[in-house]
């Protein structure tokens, strides 16, 4: 029998989130029932859930920055047990077949990989996610917390660690590597502690000035402001990566601008209008400009291991349920530092 | 004492080239002076001369796909001898000593490569090209055209072979590496040819089917109209490289449509006004959209010696001098299969 958990849910594009329950399946043999201690609010969770992404099927619980504890497991899940910290990210399946999973890249599933909310379980139901009491998930996107990583900080880190860590690690970032992070926020603040720890050397490009102290203590070794146009003339053909996190429009052939020889700039966040690429700002130098979305299960694990390691979490502001609606006017107007994670356990 | 030699001129934007005569500087230590016997036709050269790439000094001598053979060299030149079969492509210098020369990419020299035309020699006089009796460069700068290829269908593998076989060898094509070449003119149709020898899988996405026969018999496997719309539904997510040999204008996104995951298109031609990019078309497979100069020197002599290996030339149409300017009207009209080469021969 399903298990009815309590969730804040969106009952239409333009209301605030409501407190309401929802259903959680039945264990089947491969899955585990997660007890939700923390879930870290996206950017990605506002867009969806106000139907800025494309149509939705209301209501809809959001949430893909999961971090909690294995209740129950299936009969014949080895992976996990009863009492393990573990997380669930922005995917809950794959096909698990293709190509591209056979590769270990569910993220890129031909098929399309399930997402943890607005996505269409084996089932066929609509998949929920995150802003719940529990979630019920195939074992094998489920990942392991490590010992000495703290749930509330480990929470982000399904998201906005690993859609930063991924193009990092794919692209090289590492000693003698000169990264750029363009952006300080939910996912900027996680690129500049990985590339740090990464042992790149890190730059930060923000709009202004206002988050310097904070880049610089979280691992940046340098700091511009990209309001100032001396920052593209001074940073001109310097950059091996760069990280851009800024969903919004922003010039992009200044951007390319910054990049040596062989450099990539890689966007995790799409603006919503196409930007113009002028392609004399990539042939003479062989520049790239590339994609990259989340990263594998796989990746996903070697990044908690890798935060735990060096003990790396993210900047958090912890609220309880009832002040999420609030919490998301936050995130709007820029004002976290620098993810907001909700504390599940006021949702009982 | 320089030497004065025949060659033809542009004298103005909007004059026809002229028979006239150039001085050639006297052979220096490190010089090798070239009797150059052919010289491809290539589209820049039009660009260049009719000032639309920005203003260049007149009189200019254009041509940048020059084969021939030594005549002289300097006192320290050990690279070649008189009567060697030579090449020079799109450049006759660089500085050196930046980290790009160091690595041996000297076509992204940071104090930018000098070009065979229209660039600053060292001694502050503009470089002028192959539609020339003769040239002198310096030796690193002068291929070895091996035996086996004539000279007259290796000259345009100096440009046109070696910017679409650069990106092919850098970006990894191969056998198992589907390859799709976009456009089949001088540049598109040794990109056929070359990622066929290297054994990948090609596919040609031209505008129609008018040169399909050509295209299979140069060694592509499959040849698609891009005029039809059908084209981009079924070749959706299949290339791992795709060549862009287009300059005009096209649907960037279409095109980037057609990637697998982690494929990568390449520019080699620039249109003058930027593409829009939809960054969702990048984000989903990881895809990336680069651009790729020429190559190095040391990639030039290995191309050349790979087309010697595979008895592979360009397909040309040999001209006397006095017939360039009509050659230039039918390359602007893509009236040629697939090069002009100049009989410089009949300079004298």
């Amino acid at each position: 029998m399903p298990t009815t958990v309590s969730a804040y849910a969106a009952t239409a594009p333009d209301q605030p989130l409501e407190l309401t329950t929802i259903e959680r399946r039945d264990v089947g043999p491969l899955d585990v029932r997660i007890d939700i201690k923390f879930a870290g609010i996206c950017h990605s969770d506002i867009h969806t859930a106000r139907g800025e992404w494309g149509g939705v099927q209301y209501p809809i619980v959001v949430g893909h920055e999961i971090a909690g504890v294995v209740a129950e497991v299936g009969s014949d899940v080895t992976k996990h047990k009863v009492g393990d910290r573990v997380g669930v990210g922005c995917m809950v399946n794959s096909c698990g077949e293709c190509v591209q999973c056979q590769k270990g890249l569910e993220q890129y599933c031909l098929e399309g990989n399930i997402g943890t909310y607005a996505g269409t379980d084996v089932d066929g139901t609509p998949t929920q996610g995150g802003y719940s009491q529990q979630i019920v998930v195939t074992e094998k996107f489920v990942l392991s917390i490590p010992d000495g990583l703290e749930l509330d900080v480990a929470a982000p880190l399904l998201c906005a660690g690993i859609t930063t860590y991924s193009p990092l690690h794919h692209w090289g970032a590492g000693p003698g590597v000169k990264v750029a992070v363009v952006g300080m926020g939910g996912l900027g603040h996680m690129a500049v502690k990985l590339a740090h720890a990464l042992g790149a050397d890190v730059t930060v490009l923000s709009q202004s000035l206002k988050k310097q102290e904070d880049g610089l203590r979280l691992g940046a070794d340098r700091y511009f402001a990209t309001s100032d146009p001396e920052t593209f003339t001074e940073l001109a053909s310097s950059f091996d990566l760069i990280i851009n996190t800024v969903s919004a429009e922003i010039d992009l052939n200044a951007y390319l601008g910054l990049l040596a020889v062989d450099g990539t700039m890689v966007n995790v966040g799409a603006p919503p209008t196409p930007l113009p690429v002028q392609v004399f700002s990539l042939i003479p130098s062989r520049r790239s400009f590339a994609g990259s979305a989340i990263g594998s299960i796989g990746e996903t694990q070697e990044m908690l291991d890798f935060c735990a390691e060096h003990g790396i979490g993210a900047e958090i502001e912890v609220i309880p349920a009832d002040k999420v609606n609030e919490a998301w006017e936050r995130v709007l107007a820029s004002d976290v530092r620098y993810r907001f994670v909700i504390d599940t356990s006021t949702l009982a």
